[in-house]
């Protein structure tokens, strides 16, 4: 069963992103290289909800290199590259099939909107945060409210020379 | 100058307790009390906000022992307890004469409200968090929104045998 892993660099009040999706506070240097590089390398697949995506295509990027690309949408009918597939049906039965299909690890990229629904239906497995040293104050949460309460299992804690905190979990399913 | 610290135990999805403000989720061990020891040693008062203040008493207790105890409300008028004090005017001024007399450090405990609007007001020195390995999906924040960015540098970080990652800040005025 393929790992499917969600995350990124956050605020210490739960934000991954400002309200207009900038990234202009996210903290980078040798040790975030190393960890993404790392990560980067575990994956083949990267998962997105039509927000990130349009997020992504208004910063210049229209596909993740060298992965497959997903994006979830029930109102875009096709990307401007070829790389990208537009998924319309439902992402969590989609992503079960993806999880029984032999490969690396699935990234879960992006705000939590598609997390949430994928953390419902417990196909999350890993979470890996930067916790950045402050407080956004607002902006687009990483982890939306959720039915149900998740269990989690510190895997890894790591101070970074920026002051980020770098955690990963493993979700008790 | 005295030292306003905030705080507490809080999931990962940045909830201080569920919507009933239970709070049978936190994870208490000797590491725990240890350090909730040392930081009760920094502090000779404690802040609170109304809802705070009435979820303490509808668990039992009506006043923090060996500290001075004040409460921010409009509309409650007096306190069961004689040693808490219901302060009905600004906030943030009541505050700021606080910190420029003589004492120890002075604690905001609870949810997020009274923070908000202290932090609003560049009032509050320190951040204390006890991250735990739980997404709760809802509840009460430890950080509600605000109208601006606030910087913190890192001052510590300790993993404790719960998995919970126990982190301090100190913010940038």
């Amino acid at each position: 069963m393929r790992t499917v892993i969600f995350g990124g660099g956050n605020s210490l009040d739960n934000f991954i992103a400002r309200k207009d999706h900038a990234a202009d506070w996210l903290l980078w240097n040798d040790e975030v290289a190393a960890i993404s590089k790392e990560n980067w390398e575990k994956f083949d697949t990267v998962l997105m909800g039509r927000k990130t995506y349009e997020a992504l295509l208004r910063y210049g990027t229209t596909a993740y290199p060298n992965v497959k690309n997903y994006v979830f949408s029930r109102t875009m009918k096709e990307s401007p590259d070829a790389r990208v597939k537009i998924i319309s049906s439902d992402a969590a039965e989609f992503v079960q099939e993806l999880k029984n299909q032999e490969g690396k690890g699935i990234c879960v990229a992006g705000g939590g909107e598609l997390a949430k629904s994928l953390f419902a239906a417990d196909l999350i497995d890993e979470i890996g945060c930067n916790i950045h040293p402050v407080l956004l104050g607002s902006g687009i949460p990483l982890f939306y409210e959720m039915e149900r309460q998740i269990d989690l299992e510190l895997l890894e804690c790591k101070v970074l020379k920026t002051g980020c905190v770098y955690v990963t979990y493993r979700v008790k399913h």
